[in-house]
């Protein structure tokens, strides 16, 4: 495997998506971006047992000042109340605006870490050290950064963009299996979304027991290529390209705001949310039989079942509404037209989406 | 007094404040940034009380669609606590991205409603109407926003423009005295740093028992004109510009802190800080003592007087030190040269500061 840079273009501040398997190839990109030389890292405990050490180690080894902050692992933890303490852990350890924010961790991690980043002191600098599979392919690109309320997923946030995205894939091999199924519903996504071939390829290496490193590292670059792609066109999600990435994921939202994050891994919420997509897309005649079965198949060998109904489906279709993609509370939906070819801003009629719903939790 | 419109030319989103007595003038603003017709108001329950019923219903004869919050006025009140209100009360309310959030108050409305628009579903546009004289001169322009933590002032924040600046200043008429006061700190500041003709006419006005309208006219649009130029120049305090406008205000910071944002109106806590600078600059031979008389003379006659010792000058000086301005824990003032020119950045010796200090409060 050689080091594998993807560029992520931004009128302003682009910045490079790196991969490789080891943390040294990361020094030329401290170096540039890191002249200073201090960062203050932040991870959850989940993580920081298993790699917290060793960064630490290496940064100390290439004489970096370093602070870190750990916090309980899980997403109810993205809130302001964590973010509350980091502020306060940062200001009395006198991280001042020369630091650099290092998110070392997930989702979770990158997205907290993330806007601490773009609001503390109104902005230090940050880095992405994404150390799960969902991390890597999705949520450490593209600077979405922000925390939930109690109320709604992700609503206190800000669009804010990373001086570069380093993705060690060694990280990886220490990923419980339920994790990497968690990040490969969005490797899915962007099959799904754009590219055939690409579906074509993980229906042959998902129905495999063990993925090999280049199967992966085949995976992430992909997935990195189709979501810079997408970012560098619609930044801030105002041109409705950004869109596309959402696939399945107003269900998704949905479902984790349901049963309060506790039940579904983010990567379960969306798989199930492409299930339906599918339905619905098949029951508005957008896809055929055949279409709608090779999702289901491929979903399937990712090893994804549908999630039961524990819950009213009206409470669930009017949280549906509530998605801040929505403008003026009409659902609009990512709708696959064929296998690689997904198109945005679909509204469906209310009837149809609670029938098909009706149907998917029977 | 006709209408006035000043720009803040900025690399992106350049943006007017304009001046004015009557609500009336900001409609055709309204029609060109608002065209959605959908704004969110954000105000504290002083303001609210004098002017939030006038305010919704010149919104709702113009046909908007508006919904209000209030929460209570005061610094205190500028915290993460009611930022998370906010999010929930909007969320639940069904404020999307189409909103525009207006913030109706003073400082501590403006900052809050700034920080929310910033991160509410990641930016919602914005739209300042400062009441009092403070905001009217200082905080509504140039895009700072932010809340207090528990261990430090505006922590957590960010630059965020607004769309316009609209100031009324008939709101002036029910402003208390302390509050007019309390502005002219800002004043006072803009005057010494940039302006001796201006400076001039402070030090005859002030000797006035009543402002007239003119008065406050004019004075305000110096200010917003030296506070426009200076944000042009250095929007993010990136270029050491913008430091120039903290004439007064490192030493002002920590007494604020240190008093529990309790004791001092930020006016004066600035004017304090100012007389403390005219003593520092006196000491290191910046200015003549003829000067340094000429600036207690001015604060004095708007009516400031010396704050009392009542903390430890060692703690105090340690949360200079803590200023998020400062690089590497190193103390940078900015000193008068004269009046009406101030250089920034300057690094005073340690035993100097504690010095001027302690003779400042004996």
């Amino acid at each position: 495997m050689t080091i594998k840079s993807i560029k992520v273009n931004l009128k302003k501040n682009s910045y490079p998506i790196i991969l490789d398997n080891a943390y040294n190839s990361s020094l030329p990109f401290f170096t540039k971006f890191v002249p200073e030389k201090k960062v203050f890292v932040i991870s959850d405990d989940t993580v920081a047992k298993l790699y917290l050490k060793s960064f630490e180690n290496f940064m100390k080894e290439n004489k970096f000042n370093l602070f870190s902050f750990v916090f309980s692992s899980g997403e109810k933890y993205k809130n302001l109340k964590t973010l509350e303490e980091i502020y306060n852990f940062a200001l009395s350890a006198g991280i001042d605006r020369q630091y650099t924010v290092i998110a070392l961790g997930g989702g979770v991690v990158g997205d907290t870490a993330g806007f601490f980043a773009a609001t503390y002191m109104r902005g230090l600098n940050f880095i992405q050290f994404p150390t799960t599979l969902l991390a890597m392919v999705d949520s450490s690109i593209g600077g979405k950064t922000g925390v939930n309320i109690k109320t709604g997923k992700n609503i206190a946030g800000a669009f804010y963009q990373p001086e570069f995205v380093f993705i060690n894939t060694s990280f990886l091999k220490t990923l419980p299996g339920n994790h990497i199924k968690n990040g490969m519903a969005e490797v899915i996504k962007y099959a799904i979304s754009f590219d055939e071939h690409f579906f074509n390829y993980l229906s042959n290496v998902l129905n495999k027991a063990v993925l090999s490193d280049e199967n992966f590292y085949y995976i992430i670059s992909k997935c990195c290529r189709y979501k810079a792609m997408v970012v560098a066109k619609d930044e801030k999600e105002k041109l409705g390209i950004r869109e596309f990435l959402n696939f399945g994921h107003t269900f998704a939202h949905a479902l984790e705001t349901i049963t309060g994050y506790k039940k579904y891994l983010h990567g379960q919420a969306v798989a199930a949310g492409m299930l339906f997509i599918a339905d619905l897309a098949f029951n508005i005649k957008f896809i055929d039989d055949k279409t709608k079965q090779k999702i289901y198949k491929v979903i399937d060998s990712a090893g994804f079942i549908k999630p039961k109904l524990n819950f009213s489906i009206n409470n669930f279709f009017s949280l549906m509404k509530k998605d801040k993609k929505n403008i003026s509370k009409k659902i609009k939906f990512v709708l696959p037209k064929k296998i690689g070819k997904v198109v945005s801003k679909q509204e469906v009629d209310d009837r149809i989406v609670l029938k098909t719903l009706k149907e998917f939790f029977k």
